[in-house]
């Protein structure tokens, strides 16, 4: 295909491009990402979009705001009290902001709304020429066994029976992809939080889940067949397996990662430990902090590999 | 249970309360709605939401909030220009709206993130004593083999595999649950079509998806293994099995109606034919009008059954 010829030779000359593997999409006269509202036929991606090589993806709109804010301070970009206006204001499906090489986008909870807003953003990034593109999921989460306010930086995303694959249904068929996280980049965000020291950060596995409530074994949702025992088995289970947090879109993240070639990380801080509780009681002042914990560990990532730190 | 039995009796004066299929909630002090910044221990539920006959759910917030005010004009709630404030300002997981009888809450995109919403809802109306309730989700779908525009009202949700179930992973395991809609509403509703008779309406049966791209058999998203054919053969599959239209909620709305005793409707309107394509290419106004034809036969429906039609 002479799609994939260009990328090899693109790769050589100017670096690691996005890999959008679909042969469909060179066929097509313009794309337009429906939820974006967003198209290759109304923008110029390579102006609006061809420096970026920092995407970070959480599933609350103002987080994502807050995050661009933040981030444009320690980069220096823009004054004081610059405002960041939200790329996608046609829908309110997502929201995107953008400073600098960094993009901040929004993606609702769950791995059918996080997987639409990455197969869009992938496309994105492809229309746009970017090269090199690193991308973060910076998250809430369930801890287990850990301290809440604790950072965990997923070395793999497993699903409820502990293993690391995504099952992605086509055609009606499950196929099952991998949901390794690049080792690197963990590693470089682990050092990061050594060099922060502001709160405790550790690499484990996360568990990757189609439901709060029953899907994460928590007693006080609208429905619930099994007992305090049972809930409390499962969890020890996870947790002899490896798992540290629990949280609703790293396993699509991953294994979309791994197909278009970004590398990618998920870093989410736990807000509850779930072997005491499932109720989120902490006060809303001490999650709002505890919110900012993986902003500032990217942040300071994305500091160091653009040699501001 | 003391909890099950109050329910009857409670059934038998006055109606049919919204049941919790969950023991543990009787023994918990308080209830906090966390994704809905709201709880038991802050709001008063039977003052704010005791009155509440009919829940309107649907993916897009800003689509609720017009929802909200186009039920107050038809029933005559509120002066003209009355502004309806987000009941849920202390978050942006999901937005809410009321107005009289009618709520109005938002539910983002795909079954995960219904699931958290329905969850936390159920609860709110069990809390809140709400007897007699009827819940709709209205939204936008694929159609197949229907006109662009053209309304569906879901008989039986099925899966990929065109099976009348929904999978919910509980601890671990696989539990299959009933995705069948309340047939009388359905035909209530198509008896409110035949009356506005302002587009075409169906009865059918819904695909329920965990994706948009590939899980719905499109061309173009990031990532696609499959050709032209591949698709409009399985598409056609769905079609002989009864499916009218795809999109990504009703399967675990079904379900969580079934098992909470409301009674549940999907109306959703198809944006395009997906036998023609995949990308929604429909100007904007258009697309626009068409998504007020589901508000149109839900609000017809409540008007008739509050007896101001």
């Amino acid at each position: 295909m002479a799609f994939q010829k260009n990328m090899v030779d693109e790769q050589h000359s100017e670096g690691t491009f996005v890999h959008v593997p679909n042969p469909h999409l060179e066929k097509m006269k313009s794309d337009i990402l429906y939820h974006f509202a967003l198209g290759t036929g109304t923008h110029d991606f390579p102006a609006l979009f061809g420096d970026v090589k920092f995407v970070c993806v959480g599933g609350s709109p103002s987080r994502m705001k807050a995050f661009i804010t933040y981030m444009a301070e320690e980069l220096g970009i823009g004054g004081p009290g610059s405002d960041y206006p939200n790329i996608c204001a046609g829908t309110d499906r997502y929201a995107m902001y953008k400073a600098g090489p960094v993009l901040s986008v929004s993606h609702g909870m769950g791995i059918p709304s996080i997987a639409i807003m990455l197969h869009e953003l992938i496309k994105l990034l492809y229309h746009s020429k970017c090269s090199n593109v690193t991308i973060f999921r910076i998250g809430t989460s369930g801890g287990i066994g850990l301290p809440p306010g604790s950072v965990v930086i997923t070395k793999q995303s497993v699903d409820a029976m502990f293993k690391p694959q995504f099952e992605q249904i086509i055609l009606g068929k499950s196929v099952f992809r991998n949901t390794n996280l690049n080792e690197k980049l963990a590693e470089d965000l682990m050092e990061c939080a050594k060099e922060l020291d502001q709160f405790n950060t550790v690499i484990g596995n996360t568990m990757c889940t189609l439901d709060f409530y029953e899907g994460q074994a928590r007693l006080d949702g609208a429905i619930c067949s099994y007992t305090e025992k049972d809930k409390l088995q499962y969890l020890q289970e996870a947790y002899k397996a490896g798992v540290r947090n629990i949280e609703m879109e790293s396993s699509v993240f991953a294994a979309m990662c791994n197909l278009s070639g970004l590398s990618g990380a998920v870093v989410c801080v736990t807000l509850l430990n779930r072997l005491e509780g499932d109720q989120i009681t902490t006060p809303h002042d001490i999650l709002k902090e505890y919110q900012t914990r993986p902003q500032k560990l990217v942040g300071h990532l994305i500091k160091k590999y653009l040699g501001k730190q």
